[in-house]
């Protein structure tokens, strides 16, 4: 058995984007397992007394974000702009996540999500735009999206952020070792990586 | 002329004290020239709605930085603790630091005075404590306090934040580039440095 590595990703997160598009080459170069686990950030700024995203509580600090994901996505070959309606309700996407993860199909669902927002200037929060994507990479769209929202499924995504609140998850993405160290940000990937090694 | 680097840096700031300790190094290795900027965090934080460090706002986050800076401070050979009366008054300490910069002896203080607060557990708005930090690097600690205290020198602090806020810092530590490149947070230092060469 590899070591498990969970990766906690929300998609509105553009620090997430970074790494869902490298965390599976980067686990996999090291020998451990990726632990897929969406979830959703509203609930956790809410908790902080936040109403949106911290970043555009602080211009500068925005303005920062934007051209530090610019630089960092083109030193790996990807694209980066701030979406539409930033932040994005990526409430549909989580659902449709935790069905793809349990198939085959949800890393490959959750990569072309972030690109459509991310690098094709598309808002997720559009059921057509995950219709597309969900075409390009489940054996059955319509059963996907009528499993996304069944009540059962619904409240898995709800029973999330109470597992959120009890890991102390303030950020995403957030990775946490099989001891349950906890890392926060895409520039702590390599060293929960060599944690999830020691920690298995 | 080597490229110059600004390094701006708030006396509090638990992650400043990373880069204090490693900055004169990794710039030497690089050949870039480090230029010590001493600011205070708190007229930011002010301008952001906030009253005291982000950190205490959000206990989850507080826990994981202690935790985080730990296991780095580890890593790099250093100590590191949550000093009493967290975040502490840098203000007396910035005052000196600008004088010792223009001398010899500042980045030694700088140096001595993030160690007494974050290993030995010092309090730094303690003018003995600084004082004692004084008397091991300064040539005349009389003189350098008593200038430190000046209304010229009062006012260059102030200067500085207005500085702060045309340059577009929002937390510390932050580098900037000849060419005004601005990078946040302990871990951009090795980019900054790389931007430093090629904004030169």
């Amino acid at each position: 058995m590899k070591p498990k590595l969970q990766f906690w990703f929300e998609f509105a997160s553009t620090y997430s984007y970074l790494s869902a598009m490298r965390i599976d080459a980067v686990a996999e170069g090291a020998g451990v397992d990726v632990v897929w686990m969406p979830f959703l950030l509203g609930p956790v700024f809410a908790k902080q007394g936040l109403k949106t995203s911290p970043f555009l509580v602080i211009p500068d600090k925005y303005s920062y974000m934007e051209a530090d994901i610019k630089r960092l996505a083109e030193e790996r070959g990807l694209q980066f702009s701030i979406p539409p309606n930033f932040p994005q309700n990526g409430l549909h996407a989580a659902r449709l996540a935790l069905i793809g993860l349990e198939k085959d199909w949800g890393r490959d669902f959750c990569r072309k999500t972030y690109l459509a927002q991310f690098d094709e200037g598309q808002d997720i929060a559009d059921k057509a735009v995950l219709n597309t994507v969900l075409a390009s990479c489940a054996e059955d769209p319509e059963a996907a999206f009528a499993a996304s929202v069944t009540d059962e499924n619904k409240q898995r995504l709800k029973d999330r952020s109470r597992e959120v609140d009890r890991l102390k998850i303030f950020g995403a993405p957030t990775f946490i070792t099989e001891k349950g160290t906890l890392f926060w940000g895409d520039d702590r990937l390599e060293q929960a990586i060599s944690y999830a090694l020691r920690d298995a």
